[in-house]
């Protein structure tokens, strides 16, 4: 096993992350702004360039990379059987406003341009790969059934029933952000009207508050006793708890693990809000469903597209040792 | 194989059935309003008098069936590892009216009491054994991610994907009648407000519409070009399909089958409603989704709790030969 390396790449609206790792731990970790120009393949190349770029300073051949995985941002369509990314962060071609991102691709051949330097390529959703490495190492360890809902910008969430993930027809059942809650004007980026993401996300925040500032003053002004702080973030909260209570009454989970920025900056506000609501949902499914953050949160860009492709006898020692917290510095590439 | 017999019992909130199958087809069905008096074992030992009815009826000793398969109202609670059922249309303990229902049960130990009788029991709700009953035999034969939602005087859902029934932590996995669909002051049966069967179900068009006429008699209003007929079904079909888009952005499913008196009854008016608002929703995911009527309609309650204990070498069989629709006529038991 002196070859056994494994390489996984996070792709977000706005970075690359790009690691490498053997059975010890993570050697080493790249960083770049995602590279919106060009062809519909740059991103893609971007990823490999920078595993090159990676094998090079740990002087270790591609060769012995055994596999790559990749947590991304989606949804995902099926060309000839392999996963391309079509998510309007990346593809100027979906975006709602045109001219906010600088290409117009409507599909990313992800999959595709992966296979033609990696044998074995496991590509999924980032919340997807989120709730698979929560249940390897972080806050739902030992659970059959648990869900994974990043609070962010966006909203995302990825779950695992009676023990299993779910993917669904295109690998796309991560993306309950776009679940309607309410009758409402505001328009998500995808194009739904009233979805949990427009009404909930840091962004909604921030835009319901007004005036241009951003989601984190919004919840200052709330510390600061604002009443239309008060007002805009209770609101979020209880519609934020109402998906929640939506999910567990399609999945029937146990464990509801709570990432992103927002709730992990302002949990303590957020937390108690969506308790109240949850719990008030339908008795006989929200009892006994509990909630917590996430126990990886500023690891699981390095650990979530690792876990799509870890060998299983790395698992247990990683669980015990947990080495991504020991992981060197993140390399800024320019 | 001569003594294979297999029991199957559905359970509503008006009337339960009793059925015994061998591997040629349905031998017996018994039909019996359902006894919701006395103790909370009313009903399942009301289902074991019936079997035994049944199998002296055809003249089978209770002790050649094999299995039971129970397909139920619900949701489920887990008691020492068995599934009791604590449906708020079976026990008057959690109606949301007192009195409403003539007892005070808060749960029937269903399993429990049917694991005295019978050494293999599978007990679903209905939904979810429409969903397998739909994917063996009817609308999603070959599809691997799949939904069945009932549209009747409640709604119901059941899933299959990747291939996998979802089940969740007690079984409960089939309850996006009870997703909240709009900020709304009705009240569903469940103590929620706005969830979907309190805006979408037979009984909630009913209500809408006022003056206390059926659900039929809305859509015969409908028909003949009542303006407020038109009003409240378009309403409720347009929370259907955001329902159905909502199960979809966590399921990522292929296929949509719906069933249920409601959809079964006015599905042309109904089907083109649902799909124009379903079709408007984030088009990455919604593109591809088909969405399809039962073809097993009113034999799901024959074949679908049948279904969760039919052995293996019965399927193909039945497949070709659909032994259901020439089923003796139902015995009704006073």
């Amino acid at each position: 096993m002196k070859y056994n390396y494994f390489a996984a790449a996070d792709i977000g609206g706005t970075k690359v992350t790009v690691s490498i790792a053997d059975s010890n731990g993570i050697l080493i970790k790249l960083y770049q702004r995602v590279q919106l120009t060009g062809r519909n393949t740059a991103v893609p190349e971007q990823v490999i360039n920078l595993i090159k770029i990676a094998s090079e300073k740990i002087c270790t051949p591609l060769k012995y990379v055994q596999a790559l995985g990749v947590s991304t941002a989606s949804p995902f369509i099926i060309r000839d059987g392999l996963k391309s990314v079509a998510a309007p962060n990346l593809c100027g071609g979906l975006a709602k406003e045109r001219g906010a991102i600088p290409n117009d691709w409507c599909e990313i051949p992800m999959e595709k341009v992966f296979k033609e330097h990696f044998k074995c390529v496991l590509i999924d959703n980032d919340c997807v790969s989120a709730v698979i490495a929560e249940h390897l190492f972080g806050a739902g360890v030992g659970e059959d059934n648990l869900l994974y809902v990043t609070w962010s910008t966006g909203i995302g969430t990825g779950a695992i029933v009676d023990g299993r993930v779910l993917r669904g027809k295109n690998g796309n059942a991560g993306h309950g952000g776009h679940m309607y809650i309410a009758d409402d004007d505001a328009q998500c980026g995808c194009g739904n009207f009233g979805d949990m993401e427009v009404l909930t996300s840091g962004v909604a925040i921030a835009r319901m508050y007004g005036g241009g500032i951003s989601t984190k003053e919004v919840f200052s002004a709330y510390r600061n006793g604002d009443a239309r702080a008060r007002e805009v973030i209770e609101r979020a909260a209880r519609h934020f708890a109402r998906g929640l209570a939506s999910m567990n009454a399609i999945l029937d989970t146990k464990l509801i693990i709570i990432g992103g920025s927002v709730f992990l900056n302002d949990g303590d506000i957020l937390q108690p809000l969506i308790e109240s609501e949850f719990y008030r949902s339908f008795p006989a499914l929200s009892s006994g469903v509990q909630i917590k953050p996430s126990a990886l949160h500023s690891y699981l860009g390095d650990i979530a597209a690792l876990s799509l492709v870890m060998p299983e006898e790395w698992k247990d020692p990683w669980k015990r040792e947990r080495p991504w917290e020991k992981a060197p510095e993140t390399v800024v590439i320019e």
